[in-house]
């Protein structure tokens, strides 16, 4: 059982997928070494074996006592495959790529849960078009709206978000810069491989490190970044942002049901709701809460990512080390959180009959914003004072829905 | 007096300019009727009169009373210019758009200070491309680098901002939805006006909403809107994010210039330094302080913002309010930040010698990465453990700085 | 009209209020040197007849350029009042001392407010003893409960907040350390007063720096700190958990008036409730929305004030910075929570008749928890399928209140 | 390998030990039932057993599904030791009573190293009593101090942390309110067990409610509430105050020593210090960075959980369910942070010929402000201004530290 798990919805990032990230970053480092023609190729195959079943006793404890996890993998990699392994990189070289890898797999996975809930909601949208709603503000009955309309607005909410983490996405980049960023210990091995080997021309001359860059960017599928990015945060940054984006887009999904499916509302439902250990009525919206309570974390988190771009010198002591466990739980947070989203919009249960029964509650009011348009505020408050009710021809809500339908419509066209 | 200049290196957005800028969105709402042919010409003057000379007495406290500052300003508005004023309008729609013409005039003058501190560093980085320096990591010398790189970073970040910043401004809406985001009253309106006045075709047909929106839009020299947007805050939190983003780059430069302005290390100081009330000798690194303070609070402000996507009903009770005052807030600091940031990088004094001297201080084990790299770790840490130098043809930091000069000109190509 | 009024229901802490007690604290200190007997009279009459009618062109400006508002007010009042003016303090003496001062009255303030509120939910809470209402978990019906016992709740948050704030209140200190909480320039002045004057044994010899502390500290009517805490931030750290402590206690307090105020839950209302610029019939849950949104911004404040913490060094460039406008910020946003949940809790309408018809929503449902304590869930899940009607002696929600009425009772003996 | 450990220094709460924990409250539960004398010793047995060996295969799936890890497990406890299983109790009763657990013994193992933190404080406090060093403001020399007052004041931090943590520890409560607080489903099963058993007077007459609590919080070790928790979060506000304090403390410590030991600098250095995996020189400051690190998450993680205060209903939909991952977080930070400080304060070298060297950086300049006192701030500008040095009976740093030596011996009397 892995940890994080029991008291979350998130899907955390694991130790196990922290590790493997690492050794993918080692691999594509001698690999990008030999696609250079400067490492051997029992080189590479000796990296890639003992990357495969590395393990490090006590790895947490070493990288607790040296100051992060791959100073005691790298170790051990050279140890189990020669000095080729982990050449000319820095920690950061490698912990930096991996985070970004894993960012990679997960933000993947979140565009296709955005993709699914937006599909969801533009099928609910369509529907409901004609969907006649109380429009609530402050809690209160405003004036009548659609529930299309509420879906199509989610919708354009999602699909705010899959824009930015796609963008996001494919910006992401690896890193490779060496101990401060000048790549000087690559030129080093690169100049040492080639006094060594008596193979000249394919290395260390005519920018080196910026092939070797461009190929272990290449291996790892990552973009190839315009400066090391050791205290240039940006690519954590974006990151930051458009997570914290994410879960409030989802996050206005999930307080609309919340709302629309308390007892006395009841206009809808999760598809699958949960249970209680106590009440066997008890259907609860799980998935709706699950999104809230990622909505409620990510922004600090991201808060965290965002005050670490302030960081001093090639490599600050806290600000850079703030950034790991902060990013893997908000990228575990929303992929739970869409994952459920997709989930929550696939299943929703609309009940349109309760929108109206609901809307009629106010007794008509919901329509005196109108009755204020065309017969004058004084005359509206006037009626509404002495309980009479408004003219027949101003008085249907369905009949004040302004331009909600064509707006659902328009939305709708975005893909 | 305005409030929160004695306390904060921020431009607060006073309250004069939160007023200006509602009066200026129900100035802009009139002439879009009249734009449409359904205003008379005297109703946008009668506005426009009265927005020029409004004094609303008690304003705030009356604000805090009806639930926001629009309620009593709309009133008073009308009472003095007749019953265009506000026509159609929900109390949002005036407070967003005015948030959002504050936002447009705040982040313009921003951009004017990234660039002025972005042509700053570009001068500092090709004039010291050739200034080698520690590179530190985990507040200890790594390895060299030059100053030219550092600088050129520094850019990087800020032209980041800048690009961030600059897209977010362009998409920044106008806001017209009406009390729930149908847009029902405009229309409503716009059929009285027709109906008073005899004019037909101009109007309420065919989407006069949309073409109202256009021209309010164009009246503020804000973007249109693709829907009302009271609860879909893609602008805000795309601003949040942004603002945030703009201070962490700014704050990475503040954080080396306090670190490189130590008095132990000397290698960069401030043009124009602060003094002290008790001690006549004191030169601090004003300007890096205003913007080390700005980088810790925004992150925390965004994080509301952020949080305030999570918005139930058309409009919620709670999550718009809390933006109103960290969103001024927000920008009050970002515009003191880059102001800041200009003056620092405009004036800032670089110590080659003192980079020199600094590099001195390890007696060569900066350089021990190249040493490793070329005889071995095992022997490089012999080296070290007897106290022996390193060999001669190695020793030299100068000579150890990887492709520093070509990333910092490379990087100093982007414009 | 000052800043930050229009966009917030906070109690914004003016400049003109800053300003004031900066003055304040130079007057307390040229006092203490008197009561001390090292300052003539004439000097302590001097400061004050200055201090009174002090104003300073351009201060907002001049603190930017020098670092904070105390370098340019003391430069003023020594030009007015002659040296003794500010003798021997360090700007973050008369600062911290002038935000303890306000700290100490807005405090103040809210305790009141707290106070009141707790008697009107302590009114409240005994009235609606016996007054059955739904409970209410994940939005859904669960079982029932009181008002009385919601309201008790309450009222313990409010008294929790009102005891951590007293404790904080009361332990608020004055600050005198000096330029780096050495103390040294007071010995220094103490020794040139002793030599100037003739008179000895008042003053220097035999710890003057802590008797001028007490003196100083007596005049404002704070504590006296153990040590200088320039850096050492304990008292705004307790300041800020307790600011968003009470914001969160408030907060409950919102967030349940704005569910149960809803339109179609009606148990509860507003006394006074706000209007709308468009919907004449619309009365919204003012109060509860501005606690609601006080509730959203003060803990990431807090967190801005409890990361300042981590300061470096006797005096840190920015985290003491980032506390000034965060801490006002804060305490006006408490200030006006506060008075706005006494007006709320004064003001609370209660329906008991909804809370009865809306218990009876679920159809008997409410009660399922009990039938399956008395028969067995199985055979409760059995009845609730066939959609039986539970046995009649377990059915009435009124006899299945648990101990909501001795809970409540016990809650309210606390004072 | 559980999770979060490669990516933090802190010590994570792990699954396994929420899981236990759970299930300590759940025997707990029945041990309380039995204390009361209406549970029977083979039920007690039955539910003990099965807790010991309880494993829940897809235990976090599960939980996803049904909204809490409990439902699952209560009902896999059901199934393995009959109906006596978590009789009468919600979900929360059991989660929140687990969660406390959990932090009441993490706290005091923060306790004990906090404790530990203090004692080696004090005696570098006493060993460094004389020990003259650079008192710095905004990064530049202000004035001499000692490094006795400097470590005195990082204890008394220190100790403020360690009162916090003290007092939320021992009031922190078991949770027992059942599904909405009222306690109903705990009386009705102890009707039903009288029923069933034949067996009166023990039980459900006279607060069996209240009795059942007591026994139940005895069983765990933990306070007994004054009222059901599940929505005045009291306990857990309180702890994310104390927890946001605690790392603040200690990142002070952290703070100075980061800059101490920077290389320029070299007045500190950590005892066992970090390595690098290109740079065989390289000592870091790990522990300070590890510190730092939790110092910059903490406070954010803080602000989620006072945000959560805010909760509708009597169990809210997301607020709750933030606080879990939250709460284990910032405590796995604290605890990893606390007993880094232990290490770095139990080790920490101390260079005072350093100190005295960098004391003499300014050529005197550090004793201007006594200059100022005693010649008048013209005269010494004057000096300063000509380059020439200070009157000799003044310029000695050891000479001008005022009070230093006694605010610390007062501090250490502290205990």
């Amino acid at each position: 059982m892995s940890s994080g798990e029991l008291l979350s919805h998130a899907r955390p990032v694991g130790d196990a997928v922290v590790l493997r990230a690492m050794l993918d970053a080692e691999v594509a480092l001698v690999r990008a070494w030999a696609a250079l023609g400067l490492a051997p190729a029992e080189a590479v195959r000796a990296v890639e074996e003992a990357a495969r079943g590395l393990s490090v006793p006590g790895l947490a404890e070493r990288a607790r006592a040296s100051g992060n996890p791959v100073i005691p993998l790298a170790a051990a990699l050279k140890a189990a495959a020669g000095p080729w392994a982990h050449r000319g990189a820095t920690s950061q070289d490698i912990l930096d790529s991996a985070l970004m890898l894993v960012a990679h797999r997960v933000t993947g996975s979140v565009l296709d849960d955005l993709e699914r809930t937006a599909g969801a909601l533009r099928r609910l949208a369509a529907a409901h078009r004609d969907t006649v709603m109380a429009g609530r503000t402050l809690t209160q009955h405003a004036v009548p709206t659609t529930f299309g309309l509420k879906a199509a607005g989610w919708r354009s909410l999602v699909l705010d978000a899959r824009d930015r983490l796609r963008a996001v996405r494919q910006a992401l980049p690896a890193q490779l810069g060496g101990a401060a960023g000048t790549m000087a210990a690559f030129g080093a091995h690169a100049q040492q491989a080639e006094r060594e080997s008596g193979v000249t021309g394919g290395g260390a001359g005519g920018g080196v490190e910026g092939r070797l860059v461009e190929a272990f960017a290449r291996e790892l599928g990552l973009a190839t970044p315009a400066l090391p990015w050791h205290v240039l945060r940006t690519p954590v940054a974006d990151l930051a942002s458009a997570l914290a984006f994410t879960t409030g887009a989802l996050g206005k999904l999930a307080a609309d049901v919340l709302v629309l499916s308390r007892t006395e509302i009841g206009e809808l439902a999760e598809g699958t709701t949960g249970g209680s250990s106590a009440m066997p009525h008890k259907n609860n919206p799980v998935l709706a809460t699950w999104i809230a309570s990622a909505a409620r974390q990510v922004p600090n988190l991201a808060a965290t990512l965002h005050a670490s771009m302030a960081a001093e010198d090639e490599r600050p002591a806290g600000a850079w080390h703030a950034e790991w466990q902060t990013l893997a739980q908000a990228l575990g947070l929303v992929e739970g959180a869409a994952a459920d989203a997709a989930e929550l919009a696939g299943g929703l249960r609309v009940h349109p009959g309760r929108m109206r029964e609901n809307l009629a509650l106010t007794g008509g009011l919901v329509v005196s914003e109108r009755v204020s348009a065309v017969l004058g505020r004084t005359r509206a408050e006037e009626l509404i004072t002495r309980g009479e009710p408004f003219p027949e021809e101003l008085a249907d809500p369905e009949d004040y829905l302004g331009v909600a339908r064509s707006l659902a419509d328009r939305a709708l066209e975005r893909s």
